[in-house]
């Protein structure tokens, strides 16, 4: 009834992409899996990266190394720049000659990036954390303000060094605030001569009225709490208006906040492929796919991940989160089959196993149905959830070791800075 | 007779300054150590990171966390930019304001980088291997030649992409070319689908008629037939006169090979800082200092390690190691001493240990002073000794655990390729 070996190509390496090409191991197809990086990443992993406490490798594996034993899988590097769902084809690079690859069914698995909610010019002076580039240059530019600070005799610019604003309390802020806030008042303690490590300041900018909104009210309370334990400045109902090189912008009254380092956690957008398929978008600008996880008279299209906006059967909205995506990648990959043999595809159905957020050292909340805890035992459980689905056994090790070894001792091994430019000495316009 | 606390800058935080600051430890004198990066780096396994064998954090850890408990070390994060021995001052950054340090006594230690004996335009198609910088960028090309193979339809094209070149027959030279061997036949064996990786060639060029030639000739000899025992060509008289993009040619009939992957492990040139002082440097740029290790007419100036050229009073010129640069660093913190408390001070004498090269996967060569030794037992001994001089316990572990998980598995961990900018496809202006 269909040809022996069907090809099928995925977009995306991701949760959802890598749960895809797994679940469609076996005789009957071939796949392509296209990233434009060589790599998995484990993203919930990826603040401690930003923050000094793991080394990349650590958190990420090649693709191709992952799939190395299933053998109807080719992994390639490379820049999706088209798909033509009329041709069925996807475009590779910008080498029209020999960059296009043919597919019987497509799995879209391209997740999301940041939005600056159309202040793209915060980009350069407010990084995101998405990839493994964000993630050093972030860690970068913290080590570096301390460094900076420790030369600076002025005690307003040292004091901007010494300012951290995050925005966005979201799990990304977060867990961001709260480990700078660690690395502060903790890690760098006796290694500064002319610091006063009191004056760092960490600030956590939201702009609703809690932090954490996806849980409770009485989650998020006791999340903030725990942050301002931490030491760390939790601000609501504060949105900012402007960033630049030396600090932001708050609020309509243009309260000015001094700070050289400012995290972006606010906004996500969805990966633009997503316009390439020629159908509708919500307003995230992701696709919204049926049923089947599938698009508009494609079905053999499929989008799965943060790229898709999909509501379920039970009218709930599916959230941005790893597990998520790859229920939708072994839905997908069972809707490929399903269709090619020419049978009806199954309906996506999202089983939530609740939520858990990391804020830092021993804090953390996890919402798991009815049942709410935080402190010490979540956070045992957040990292113990964290680690045993962390891919590869080397870095289960790895990172529990790291994690051990940073717990006794507040220290943080990967504190290298790479790439060394000269941040200018610029006159701050600040009200101090 | 002398000011209770003296002021001592040193810069770089390498081998010499480390073990300089180390040494003056205690009461007598404060002092500023100026490096432009944070880390101290273990340089003798920079190939292990430029390889992925090793990530970034496991062979480097912040200067000023080294010298946490050492009260009297203020270390400064900058780019020295001149230094004036007549008025005793050390500038930072183009800060004239407040960019300045004093000093009563000065050790420059700012090390070596890479010549390329006039060629500067091959700097960007040829990296060598100094800085972390240095090795992520050869692991990123390194890693994404292969990628770049795997879609490769064009056998020529593909075949460029699987060729790598190493210049130069010395250490660094020997370790890559052995490494890249490894990683081409053995580590990357089954996650490709469309290569046929015995076509991998890795190239070690040698000008001289036999690498490693600070060793003896019969040792020379073993480290070559162990090469190519690996699966390295290696070719000595073979001077290269051209390298671009897509290849080096070499020797005077202009022979070409075609390769997208070259690396630079031939010419060493002293750090530029030497000019500042204002006395006479040898053809590599050293500055040449006098039997305590200070420069002419300065006898409170100390230039150690790679930058240093020294002859000992036994006739023989110190080599740039880093047993030579810790002995220097050590000798002059005392000199300084001893002359700040207006004592003769020390002629330096360097004590050689013996050398070690390592070449591969159960391959070294050692000679300890009329004692030669090769292959698995000098492999073991290199690798003891590595491990040992390695600083921080935690490094030392997380090297010996990664290490014997790439010994059993040929994997290796560090695969990220990290900065993913789009490589021209690029006309082959090869034979072949």
């Amino acid at each position: 009834m269909v040809d022996a070996r069907q090809h099928v190509v995925i977009i995306g390496g991701g949760f959802g992409g890598l749960e895809a090409a797994k679940a469609l191991d076996g005789p009957d197809v071939d796949i392509t899996l296209i990233d434009r990086v060589n790599h998995h990443l484990f993203q919930p992993l990826l603040y401690q990266v930003a923050t000094a406490g793991l080394s990349s490798p650590a958190i990420s594996a090649p693709i191709r190394h992952i799939l190395r034993n299933q053998k109807n899988v080719t992994v390639i590097l490379g820049d999706v720049t088209g798909i033509d769902v009329e041709r069925r084809t996807v475009s590779v690079g910008h080498d029209a000659a020999h960059g296009k690859y043919g597919y019987d069914a497509l799995i879209v698995a391209t997740g999301a990036g940041h939005s600056y909610f159309g202040h793209d010019e915060w980009a350069p002076v407010a990084p995101g954390l998405k990839t493994l580039e964000d993630a050093l240059e972030i860690r970068r530019r913290v080590l570096t303000a301390f460094e900076y600070a420790e030369r600076e005799p002025q005690r307003a610019k040292r004091e901007a060094w010494l300012s951290f604003v995050v925005v966005g309390g979201g799990p990304t802020g977060v867990e961001m605030a709260g480990t700078l806030a660690e690395i502060g008042y903790h890690t760098l303690r006796s290694e500064f001569r002319n610091l006063n490590l009191d004056r760092v300041r960490v600030i956590l900018l939201e702009g609703s009225d809690r932090i954490l909104a996806a849980y409770s009210p009485e989650l998020s309370d006791k999340a903030k709490r725990q942050l301002e334990k931490l030491g760390v400045v939790v601000r609501t109902q504060s949105q900012v208006s402007h960033i630049d090189a030396e600090g932001v912008t708050v609020g309509k009254d243009g309260e000015r906040i001094c700070a050289r380092t400012v995290i972006w956690g606010a906004g996500v957008a969805a990966s633009p492929l997503g316009k390439q398929l020629g159908v509708p978008l919500d307003k995230a600008g992701r696709v919204i796919v049926g049923r089947d996880l599938s698009i508009p008279d494609h079905p053999e299209v499929y989008v799965i991940g943060d790229l898709a906006s999909y509501t379920g059967p039970d009218g709930k909205h599916v959230p941005g989160v790893s597990p998520a995506a790859k229920q939708m990648g072994r839905c997908a990959a069972g809707n490929v089959l399903l269709h090619m043999h020419g049978k009806p595809t199954r309906t996506f159905r999202y089983k939530d196993y609740g939520s858990l957020a990391t804020i830092g050292r021993n804090s953390a909340i996890a919402q798991l149905g009815k049942f709410e805890f935080s402190g010490f035992p979540a956070w045992l459980f957040w990292l113990f959830v964290h680690v045993y689905f962390l891919i590869g056994f080397r870095n289960r090790l790895v990172v529990l070791g790291d994690w051990a070894a940073a717990y006794w001792t507040y220290e943080r091994h990967a504190r290298i800075i790479i790439g060394n430019e000269e941040i200018p000495q610029q006159d701050l316009r600040c009200r101090m």
